[in-house]
Formats: C-alpha cells, structure tokens, sequence
C-alpha cells in the first residue's frame, strides 16, 4: 500500500477509471481497443498521456487504474511505471461508483487521510502546467477534513451530454486558484436549460475529477450506498491474498450499477451549500472529452465550434494531401494519400478491416453502426 | 496478315483502340492500369469485355489493338487469344487519326475491301445482342462502297462533353436496323446548344464507333491528311520486318496528334448529307463511356440520371454495409466493411496507397488532382 509521496504536501494518490469501451470512435476503437489506449491526439495514447499528466503531481507508484478485463492487459503494457497490482480488471461493468469507492476503501485501511483523485482516462488537457495547478490546489483543499472537490470546466456551448455544476459563493483560497461553493449539480439537461446555464455563466461542465479523503469518499459511501459498502469491504479485505480474484469476481457484480455523481455527489449536495462542502476548481486548462470525431477534429483543428470555414485535419503517415474546394473535413487514413474534392465537413476513417463515411455533425451517431454490427453478429469488427 | 472470318458476311476487322490514360478514375486508375485494363464493372476488364462483345461477330485473331507502352504488356496477357502482332504500341500518344489510320494502311495492303471497326476499349454496353445486331448491319453497310458508318447514341442529357452528330434523312434497310444520313458533327457544345440538340431530337452521341472498308478510309485519310498519309506508309512497309520497332519510334511521332473526328469525319461531312455517304446507325444498346465515378454509380445502381433518391453503391469484398441515413453514394473500398452515416450522394474511393473523397458531382474533376500530383512530383501515386 502507498508510502508518502513529496510531490505534493499531501498524500495523494489518484485513481484513473479506464473501463470505457468507446464506440464512438469506431473504427478505430473496438472493445478491446478503446478510446484510452489509442493515440488519437499526438503519439502518445490517452491513458499515458494520463499518467504524465499527473506525473508533477505524484510519483507513478501511487496511481492506481481500474479497468476492464478486455484492456488489463493493454494498458499494463502502456503504463510499466505502474505497479501490476494497482491495475485492477473490474469483473462487470458497474459504472463510477463502485470503482472509485473500492479504491477509497483500500487506501483508507492503511493511509485514511490520503488525498483521493479521480480521473477520467480519455481526456485531453492542452495547458499541463495550469492543470498541475489546479489539482495541486484542489489535494490541498480536499486534504484533512470531509471536504470534496470537484473540477469544473468553463462551457463553451450549451452541450446537452455532460452534467452540469451550479456554483455557489466564492471562497477565499491561499493558492491563487479560484473556489466556489457547489449548489448543485445537473446532469445532461435539455437544450433549453443548457442554454440557460451557459447564459447564466453561474454553471460549469462536470470534468469528472474529483479529490476527496480517502476517508471521506468511505464515510459518503458507507452513508449513501449502504447495500455497496460492505460488498466492497469484503473485496478489500481479500486484496493481497490468493482469494482476492476469486472475491472480486463474486462479489463485484453484486454492487449497484451508478456513477459516483449520483451515487455520491447528488445525495451530498442535498445538505445545502455550506452544509455539502463540496467546492469547484476551475477546469480552465484547455479540456476537452474527446466525445466524438467531431471533438477530435475541434481539438486537432484548434479551432473553436462557431468558426466558420474550418481547416482540414488529415491524420495519416503521408505529409501530401490534395484539397480541391474542400475544408472542414476529419480524414483518418494510416498509410494514404488523401485527395479531397468539393466536399465539406465530412469524417472519413479508414482502418484495416472498415471504412466509416460520415459527417462531422452526424460522427456522435457512430455508436448506432457499433450497435447495428452487434446485431449482424460482427463480433470480428467491434 | 487476315484471313478470311465466317461470323459476318464481309471480312471484318475490329481495331480497339486503347491508349487512354484514364485519369478519372484515380485512384484505382494509374498510367499504368488505366481505365480500360480495371475491372470497374464485373470481373471483366473494360478491354476484355470489348472483346468479347465483339465475339459474335469476329474471330480474335481478326482483331486489331492499338495501345500505349505503359499498358501493352497488361492487355497482352489480359487477352491472350489476341495475337501478339496485333497489338501495337504507339511510340507517342497522337489521338485516334493516326492510330485508326494505320490500322487501315496495314489492312489494306493485303485485303483492301476489309471492313475496319473502330472500337473503344473502354466503354460498357448492357445489351450486348443488340450491339452485335447493329454493328453487323454497320459492316454490311460500310462494306464495298465509300461508305462510312458511326454509331449515334440516343442522348438522355444535355452532356457538353460529347461530341453530336446531327442526323438527316432515313435511308432504307434491309437489315431492320434504322438506318439515317449523317448531315454534321459539333464537338462537345456549350450548354444551351447541347439542350436545343437534345430537344430537337435529331441529334445522337457520337459512340466512337466508326466502320468503313479499310480503303475507304485510307483514301480519306489520303485526301483529308496529306502529311500523315505518307508518315503512315512509311510505318506499314516496315510492319513485319526488324526494322518494324525502329521506324515505328522515328516516324510516329511526327503524325499530326488529331482526332478521326477532326481528321475525317468532319471535312468529308462538308461534302453535304448525301455526297458524305455517312451513315448513322442507333447505338440503342445500353451505351456508357463510364467518363466518371459518377457515371460508373448511374451504370451500377441502374437508376437515371433524373431519379431523386438513389441507392447506395459499394463495391468491396465484405457483403455487409451499414447505412443510416445515407443515400446515392458510390464507395469502392475493396476488403473493408463500409459504414455511412448521414452522407449522401458521396464517392469514396480507396486504394493500397490513396484515399479519394469527393460528390457524385465533382466527381468528373478527379483529373485535378492527378495533376496536383503529378505537379508535387508524386510519380508513384498516378
């Protein structure tokens, strides 16, 4: 179990939820070659950009993965900086909860007031020195008492597929890093309301980090999933001995299926905003969750949603692309020549075995192809 | 030199003409597997279809072929019961003047009242009973006399890229075949012109199909082409001797480069409708030149030009195609299983080395971007 790390004044150690199976990114993505093992953005896939990520921040001894059985493997190989037995293979799928909260519980038995980071494995950051920041402020923050912080990211559009966290009072802080109260948070509103929160400028995007005691994720467990808690401790109670895959794979399954937002967050939050003590950071580090090719295109691009004529991005080995009245166009195709004609704002990707044709509009429909090939029995291409 | 065939009535001796570089079906054709060597259409060739269209009305070894040195050795072993004498490589490329009119000089030193076929090698024809129903009659026309025939194909559209043959008075024929004069020839008109020829209904295409005695159109080309006829000569008296190759490369390339359009068939029209003795015969066969991708998804999706909503058209080896929302897009993607989301009226078009992504539409501007490549010194890519 952790030894003290001097990276930050706290013990912190941060959990990295790797578990997704991405079929947004399809074809490039499959089950077992999801989103966090590819390099969709530079060289370096999302998973190890991950980890260097948070390298000023801790040593790689502290971090801890939580995957899935199909990506274990994958992902030891793309990590050997983290220890074997901090990659831990979920034996079913069960969502955020359960996942955050078995890592809790097992730093809680040996080091209770160790500083709990969640992150999400498949996002991209493009300031690292400004999100070295802000989690150094937010283990600060979090470090020592019951409180939980979580990271908001300034919107830009009036997304309806992310929750959304409604800011409360600022609070003084000693880091330079802007604190707010959290009133409450939202998940995936209507469009209408999505507007009203980004016209409000009082709302922010859940990013899905939070920091976080390790005894005071324990403590929000034990009060708000009492059917969950024992489960788990049954499961750290193994960890370490000849039984512990055993248990993990009897026992796991049993846990509710639901995210730490819900699970946690939502319940907490209901105490009021003093009472909660729960406090946003401003994820003002260049984030993006890469949701869809469209986002890897705005990403890649550089540019933002509302601009106009958009540039190209041709993803491939040959530097020449010929672009005849075209601009806006996603291309991904390893190993070709891509020659554009009169066509505008279109994804096309090109793997070994398939060839998606969409549009840059359309790419967040691409899990529906996913689901059509699951049907037809075409295990060989998801 | 020919001997004597039984499938027609008359010594008939088809010279296929195929030299065309074929850049619009980049990136499937190259220089050195243009369009007419692509199996764009079955698993026949463009050539090997033509030549066995031909079939019901000729023996291969009557059969002529006249081609360039980058492709002669790719239709040598395409068409194997072609002999290898009979196909020729043209030293330069000089249009079809030159290339029809030896075929003449050679013929007609030895069987003078030949009847000599023009073909294009790479065209499709859906009623092949029809075709071989029409040509016999144009061989029994053309042969014995100074007649010329050509094939007018009923025009669906006004297409600026043709040339239009006007037609004159019907002629009376034994074969039931419709039999008109031809009273002029305008090569590829402007729009407004080529919608008044299509209205009037007196016009056709011109096929690129031309039949004549080998000494009829040596004697045209000897009126209309002084300069060539003599370079010509030269060549044909070398044919067979081991001088062939070096006389062959010399003098070739002096003949004027011209179509047999512009060579002949024009000036012998200002003769007038009756002097001329051109003959137009219905090429109401199923023609297509296949002049681009779009062309080649109107051929295979068997729908009209005016039809709204399309069907897809994808050619690869996989059976399945995932399509949402998606309509009237051709995609060649050989060994890939394709998925189209939200796209219409797309071509894509995938090789080894290049990916092609443009409209039905613009499809006919592709040859933009082999000179893009050819400009960037990319020499492997066309």
């Amino acid at each position: 179990m952790p030894t003290g790390s001097s990276k930050t004044e706290q013990h912190f150690a941060p959990v990295i939820l790797a578990g997704g199976s991405g079929t947004r990114f399809w074809p490039r993505s499959r089950r077992k070659l999801a989103k966090q093992v590819l390099a969709l953005d530079g060289e370096r896939t999302m998973i190890q950009q991950t980890v260097e990520r948070l390298s000023p921040l801790t040593e790689p001894t502290d971090i801890w993965v939580i995957t899935n059985e199909l990506l274990a493997e994958l992902i030891s190989e793309q990590l050997p900086e983290i220890s074997k037995e901090h990659i831990l293979s979920e034996p079913a799928a069960r969502n955020t909860a359960p996942a955050c909260a078995l890592a809790a519980i097992l730093l809680e038995k040996t080091a209770p007031e160790t500083v709990l980071g969640i992150f999400p494995s498949d996002h991209v950051v493009k300031d690292q020195t400004r999100f070295a920041e802000v989690i150094r402020a937010g283990v600060e923050l979090a470090a020592g008492g019951s409180r939980i912080v979580v990271i908001g990211v300034p919107p830009t559009r009036p997304e309806t597929g992310y929750g959304y966290i409604e800011l409360g009072a600022s609070v003084d802080s000693a880091s330079g890093v802007a604190v707010r109260r959290v009133k409450r948070f939202t998940e995936k509103p209507h469009r209408a309301l999505a507007e009203e929160f980004l016209a409000s400028g009082n709302y922010a995007w859940n990013g899905g980090i939070f920091l976080w005691s390790a005894k005071t994720l324990v403590e929000a467990i034990r009060e708000h999933c009492s059917a969950m808690a024992p489960l788990l401790e049954e499961i750290a109670a193994a960890y370490g001995t000849p039984e512990f895959e055993r248990v993990f794979a009897e026992v796991y399954p049993k846990c509710e299926n639901i995210s730490i937002d819900y699970a946690v967050l939502e319940p907490r939050s209901a105490r009021g905003e003093r009472g909660a003590e729960i406090y946003c950071l401003p994820g003002d580090f260049g984030w993006n969750d890469l949701g869809c090719w469209d986002a890897l295109h705005e990403h890649a691009s550089g540019c933002k949603p509302d601009e106009e004529s958009k540039p190209n991005v041709v993803e491939g080995d040959d530097p020449l692309c010929i672009s005849i009245d075209s601009c806006g166009n996603y291309v991904n195709a390893p190993g070709k020549v891509v020659a554009l004609v009169g066509v505008m704002n279109l994804v096309v990707v090109q793997t070994k075995d398939a060839l998606l044709i969409t549009t840059r509009e359309r790419s967040q429909d691409v899990g529906k192809v996913v689901a059509e090939l699951k049907a037809a029995g075409r295990d060989d291409l998801i």
